[in-house]
C-alpha cells in the first residue's frame, strides 16, 4: 500500500523493553476510587460485591495472558505478575501496562451488573498502571509481602474506624483521632472489648486480600476446600481464586509450579 | 500508620517523565478488532456507531483531562495530544499512557448500548496505548497528517475493495489481487467507471477520520455549520467533533488557540 | 568464528537512543578538580593555562566529531552541541558521553606539557560525562546562556574573593563573609573602589568562557582579529575558538551557519 | 550566589539509575585500536606491553572506586562490576559509565611511558563505554563466562593466524581462508603439527585474558605463587591481578568474598 512522505514520524517511536530476566508486575490501581466507591454506595469498610468484581477482572486477565503466573488484589488495586523469562509482547513495558489495565477496565465494566445486580454504574471508572520490575524471587515475593501487609494494616484500621463510627457514634474526625495513637495490638484489643469482635475471625478476603494464580486440574477432594472460591480453564491448568497468606513460605513451598524453575535465580 | 518492612519494593518503581517542551501523544489502539468487527456484525466498509462510538469515548478524554488539545481518530485507533508544557502527573509516561486507555476502554464498554442498541456486547474489549514524543510542531503536525494520510489511503482501499466483493461478486482473494496494482488514480477511476461512484462524495468522516478539539463558544451561526456534529463543554471550551482537513495548513491557521502559544518552538 | 553457549547475556544490552530532531548536549565536568587545582598550583581566580589546554582539548573533539557544531567551556567543563539531526552512533547516548569524554581525557594528558611545561602532571584526572537534550532552539541557546551566565556570576565572585584574600589579607572565611551580601553591582564597585579594578577589563576569556565553533575559510583580514586564537583545519571548515558573549542574539545573526537550517523547529 | 533566568534548562536532565539488586557491569573498549596498535608497532599476536598497561590502568580504577569488586580485560577492553548493591553516584549510569572510562583513559595515556619507554604516545587514544545490568549472579557470571571465552576462541584464533603468516610466509588473506574452516581442535592440531607449538604452553595471560580483583592481604607463602603478578593496597584488601580460568566454579569457590553475600539472588 502506498507510504505518505509523513511516515518519518515514526522513527519516534522508542523502545521500552524491560530488562531481561526480571519479574516483570504490573499494578492496577483504581481512578478515584473514594468517590467512585461512595457515589456506588459501597459498604463499609469492605463490600464484597466490588471486592468480588475486582476477583473476576483478574481472573479475566489471567485467561487472557498466558505469562501471568499470579495475581494478587486488595481494595481498588490489583498486581499482576508475569513469567520471569515472558517475551510477551517482546516484554515492551508500555504494551503490557496498557493492554492490562485496559482489559480490567473493560471487565470491570462488562461484568458490573453481575456483582451489582441492583446497583446502576453511574459513569465510567477507570485505573492507572505502571510496570515494576524485580530481579530476584526474595524481591518479587517482598513485593507481595508488602501489598499483603498494607492489606492487613489497612483493614484492621478501617474495621476499627467503621466500628467507631457506625457502633460506637463517632464522627469521622473522632475516630481518626481515637486511632492514630494506637498500635495494631491495641486496634485487636479495642475491638474485642469495645466491639465484641474478633479480628481473626473477619473475612479470610478482607484480611489476606485475593491470591488467583494457575494450577494443575484438582481432584474432587480439593475441590470441595473452603479456600477454593473460583476456578476456570487457562490452558490445561485452572486459574485458582484465593485469600490466603503469601507472606509465610508455607504458600509458595505448596505451590511450587508458580514460580516454578525461574524461582532459581 | 505502621511500615512494614516490606516498604524497601517501592524503591524499584522508576521514574519515566517525558522530555520537558514536547509535544506528548498518546495512541490508543483496539487490540484484535478484525475479530471484534466481525463478531459485533460491524458494516464495511466502515461502521457508522462504532465510529460514532470512539468519536465519544475520545469527547469524555478530553473532557476529563484539561490538558489535551486535540485528539484525531480513524477506525480503531485515537491519538490524543497533550498541550507542550502539560505537568498532568509530572508528565509521567506510563500514568499519562495507562489512565487515557483505561478511561477510553471504559466510556466504550459503557457508551456501548447508546451506539448499538440493537447490537449485545459480546466480550469486553480492549486497547492497548503508547507515549510518542514530538520536539517541534512540525513534527507533531506530521504525525497528525501521517495519521490522516493513512485514513485517506486505507478508505480507499477499503471503499474499492468491499465494492468489489459486495458489488461485483469477487471474493476476498480476487479483489486483492485486483488491487494489488493500482495506484490512488486508478482506484479513483475504478469506483467512478465501474461502481458510478464519485469517492469525493463519500462521508467526510470516511474519508477524513475525527478531530476532537477545543473551542471558544460559538456564535448561533457557527452551531449551523454542518462540520460541527457535537459539542460539550469543559471549562470555558466546547468540545468540537469534526472531520475536517488538518494536511493543510487552512484548519490551523483558522483554529490558532489550538496549538496557541506553544505553537512557536 | 565460533560461537560460546554464553552470548546470550548480550541480549541484556539495552539501547538507549536520544529522541529524534533534538539537540544533543554532552557536558563533560572535571572530577576533583578543587584539588587537582590546588596540588597542580593553578592560580586563582583563573589559570590561563588550565584554561588553554581545556580549550584545546575541545578543539580536538570537533576535529574528531564532525557533527558537534559548538563547544562551550569555562572553568573545568565543556559543553558540546551535536548537530540535531546528528546520527552518529545512532544517536546512543551512552556511546556519544562516554566518546566524548574519553577523548577529551586523552587530549589533556596528552597535551598537559604543551600548556604546563614546567609543570608534572601528578597522577592522573578524570572527567565525568552526561547527555542532555533540549527540542528547541530556544532551550539550546538558554542552556548555552546558563553556562555562559554562570560563568560570569563565577568570575566576578571569584575576581573578588581573591581580591580580598590575596591583596586585602582576608583569610577565606572573612572574604566569603564579606561576599555573601554582595550582588553584582556591589562587587563591580568593590573591585573599582577597593582594588582599583575595572571588571570590564579583566580578560574576555575569563568573563565570558570559550566558544569553539567552525567557520567557512575567512579572508586574510579575519585572521586578524583580535577575537580569533586559534584555527584549525576540520574538513572544509575552520574549528575557531572565540571568547564572546552569546547570550545576546548577536552573535548567532553573525553566524547563522553554526545552527543552520536545523535552527528552525 | 545569584540565579538567571537560564536556570531553567537543567530541569531537561533526566535520571538514569540502574535498577536496585542489579549487578552493574561497565565496559570499557577501545576505539579503532587496530590502527593505534599498527601505529605503536604492537607485537602480534598480542602485545605484553599493551596487555600490562591495560592490567595497570584497571587496578587504577579498582583502587578508585571501592565498590568495583572485580574486572575482567583482554585485548582492548575491560569489565568492571560493581557490587549489587552498590549506591555509588545513585546508581547513575551515564556517571558510572563516564566516570570509568575517563579515568581508565587517564591512566592509559599517563602511564604509557611505564610500559612503552621506547616508543612516543603518537596521539591521544579513546575508549568508549556502557552499562550492561544483570539481574542475577548466574547471569553475572555467565557475562564474565562469555568474555573469557571470547578471549580463548580469539587467542587461538591469533596464534594460529600469525604463525601461518610470520612462520609459514603466507599473507593474510591466504591465512583467514586457511583459518576459515577449522574448528577449536583443529587449530590446537595445527599449532602442534606444523609449528611445533602446544597451544596449553602459551602464556595464560594470553589464553586467559586478566582477572582483577580484591583479597583480604595474604601470607607469605601466597605472595610466592606464581599467578599472582600485582598487588596493591586499597582499604584493607589487596588488589589482585591474575591470569585464571572463571568459567569454572573453582575460581569462585576459591574466592567466595567477591561476590559475597549478594550472590544469594
Amino acid at each position: 500500500m502506498a507510504k505518505s512522505r509523513f511516515e518519518y514520524v515514526r522513527k519516534f517511536e522508542t523502545l521500552d523493553s524491560c530488562l531481561l530476566n526480571t519479574w516483570i508486575v504490573v499494578r492496577v490501581d483504581g481512578k478515584g476510587f473514594h468517590k467512585f466507591s461512595d457515589r456506588h454506595e459501597f459498604t463499609k469498610p469492605n463490600d464484597d460485591r466490588a471486592l468480588n468484581l475486582m476477583n473476576d477482572c483478574a481472573v479475566q486477565v489471567l485467561l487472557a495472558f498466558n505469562d501471568i503466573i499470579l495475581a494478587y488484589g486488595q481494595s481498588d488495586e490489583y498486581s499482576f505478575v508475569f513469567k520471569r523469562k515472558t517475551q510477551t509482547y517482546n516484554r515492551r513495558s508500555s504494551k503490557l501496562a496498557s493492554t492490562v489495565v485496559s482489559l480490567f477496565t473493560s471487565c470491570y465494566v462488562f461484568n458490573w451488573k453481575k456483582f451489582f445486580p441492583a446497583t446502576d454504574l453511574l459513569y465510567p471508572p477507570s485505573f492507572d498502571s505502571r510496570v515494576v520490575l524485580y530481579p530476584t524471587t526474595r524481591n518479587l515475593k517482598d513485593y507481595l509481602c508488602w501489598r499483603q501487609a498494607d492489606c492487613h494494616i489497612n483493614n484492621l484500621y478501617n474495621t476499627c474506624f467503621w466500628k467507631l463510627v457506625q457502633e460506637a457514634g463517632l464522627d469521622n474526625r473522632q475516630a481518626e483521632e481515637r486511632l492514630k495513637v494506637t498500635d495494631s495490638a491495641m486496634k485487636n484489643e479495642m475491638l474485642f472489648s469495645e466491639f465484641n469482635t474478633n479480628y481473626n475471625d473477619e473475612s479470610e478476603m478482607h484480611k489476606k486480600g485475593t491470591v488467583v494464580y494457575r494450577e494443575k486440574a484438582q481432584s474432587k477432594e480439593a475441590d470441595e476446600s473452603d479456600t477454593y472460591v473460583l476456578k476456570k480453564r487457562g490452558g490445561n491448568l485452572e486459574v485458582v481464586v484465593d485469600h490466603i497468606d503469601i507472606i509465610k513460605e508455607t504458600f509458595w513451598k505448596a505451590h511450587p509450579s508458580i514460580l516454578g524453575e525461574q524461582a532459581v535465580d
